[in-house]
């Protein structure tokens, strides 16, 4: 039997709630545990909520200048400053230097992110890739933990992209991501819901700091494998939406010759690829700016080593 | 028995769609119907679809200045033009002017508007009050004809308040709210009804051109009695959610003692009120800007006498 995978105990773990200015379960809950940090505290680790773009919570919109979430590349946190530089980039490199600097010695041992979906996801739980060790596992716990719910594992990143979200500053990270919940309403479902899994994230990590050894294990993920974009008019306005088919069938099969769009004046149109993908982020609100109709995924089996700390 | 109501026919009617610039099914019906009207076009009466708040709808915001639809008050209407006014009042007397003007012998016949919330309102039809007896009659025409869904009436006018909405400046009009769905997501399953909705009301226009007699009934409706206010803190910020036994239960009776909202820290607070009322637009995610967490209304029977045109 391999030995297992041996990582440094965590002791500094940050909380972002308002990455997106209007995704209000994560914006309640770290404005409650800024007033209130009792369900926190751990014995082995200190855990830090702060706000992730108080500017665009303060108009609730998703950002004020650029996506905040998307700013965390080397370029933009290398950067000079520049007068007319979007706010969330002067943001991101504050961020950076306070949790970070990313891939340093220094950086945060964990950040967890904390976003909410207007697609039907419910509870979904957010990693770069397969290959973060230590995060995988902490999926894995809450998968068998958390038993209210599902708790579908998606996997961000592209073959050969960078990491640009802002738990990629400190040296590992998760972000939740709950829905359906419109843009600027807090339900207390939601509310309830992510404040469990933080709970249930934080005694995994405990545990892990406690030098308990987590076994090997396979595990079910929806990787990315690229968007579908909405079709539109020649004045680039969208003209079709989700086909009602497809509304609110996140995370299940979709297969070549099956419905996705119904224009405006009633056309449908089907899925043309090849294969059976596994749609996510259908019919999400932020995604129209970039006429994103909903990412496409695949669903993969993969072998996670075991895990135990130093 | 007594005679009919007479009023006048109908020849120019209008149909605002994004007088709130994010809430997208009547964004994209309009938008459909400026590129082609067919399905508008009626042998006794004019259809004019018009982008109630452009500036809103490119921003895909509620408003830009100021809340569009709260701006055809007279004060406005009727107020100097001036440099640093909110882009709304400006719209606000640009579409009085081209419909009304509001209370005028010129002013369009009819106007529809085309709403969205975030509440569990189902096919909401909004008119200002029971006194008026066209919509009234309409709405009763509806509920009768489109019967895949219930169609509540909600009665939008408080005693001794004057209308302030965008369809009053023709001389009469309806609103319909369709819910729930996000702000800046159009829903397909929402757009069809709403599309179905308008070409209900449309044939009933069409019917009360043509000289059919529309007897008395009695009818119910939601008439608002007031708001009820998020709890909050010394800085102004909630305190508190929706109660997850309140959130989607809108139109249905809250009695004295019932659980309205759930704190962040987890207390209930419950329903003082004196009487059973019946909530409606529960957890609209534009009026938390105003801290307001539903409407109360009180539900009525009226009588609504007999209608046919002149």
């Amino acid at each position: 039997m391999a030995a297992s995978h041996r990582l440094k105990p965590l002791s500094r773990v940050a909380v972002s709630g308002g990455t997106h200015g209007n995704e209000m379960s994560g914006i309640h809950l770290v404005k409650h545990w800024l007033r209130d940090p009792t369900e926190l505290r751990r014995s082995s680790f200190t855990v830090t909520p702060f706000l992730g773009n108080p500017r665009a919570i303060e108009k609730c919109v998703r950002h004020v200048g650029q996506d905040l979430n998307r700013s965390f590349t080397t370029r933009l946190l290398s950067s000079a400053e520049a007068e007319d530089e979007p706010y969330e980039v002067s943001r991101a490199r504050e961020i950076n230097q306070t949790y970070g600097p990313k891939g340093s010695a220094q950086a945060f041992d964990f950040m967890f992110d904390l976003h909410n979906t207007t697609a039907n996801m419910g509870t979904c739980l957010i990693v770069d890739s397969e290959e973060s060790l230590l995060p995988m596992h902490m999926c894995h716990y809450i998968q068998t933990h958390h038993t209210w719910s599902r708790c579908p594992i998606y996997l961000y990143k592209l073959p050969g992209e960078e990491t640009y979200a802002i738990d990629s500053v400190a040296k590992a990270g998760l972000a939740l991501e709950l829905g359906p919940q419109p843009q600027g309403v807090v339900r207390a479902s939601l509310f309830a819901e992510m404040r469990a899994l933080m709970a249930c994230a934080l005694d995994f990590i405990e545990l892990f700091n406690s030098g308990m050894v987590f076994p090997a294990f396979e595990i079910e993920a929806y990787k990315i494998t690229g968007r579908m974009d909405y079709p539109c008019y020649p004045d680039e306005d969208i003209s079709a939406m989700v086909h009602p088919k497809l509304q609110d069938k996140d995370f299940l099969p979709l297969s070549p010759g099956d419905p996705i769009f119904q224009t405006f004046s009633g056309e449908e149109t089907l899925y043309e690829g090849n294969t059976t993908i596994y749609p996510a982020f259908i019919n999400e609100a932020a995604y129209y700016e970039k006429k994103v109709a909903f990412a496409m995924t695949e669903k993969c089996i993969f072998s996670i080593p075991s895990l135990q700390r130093e």
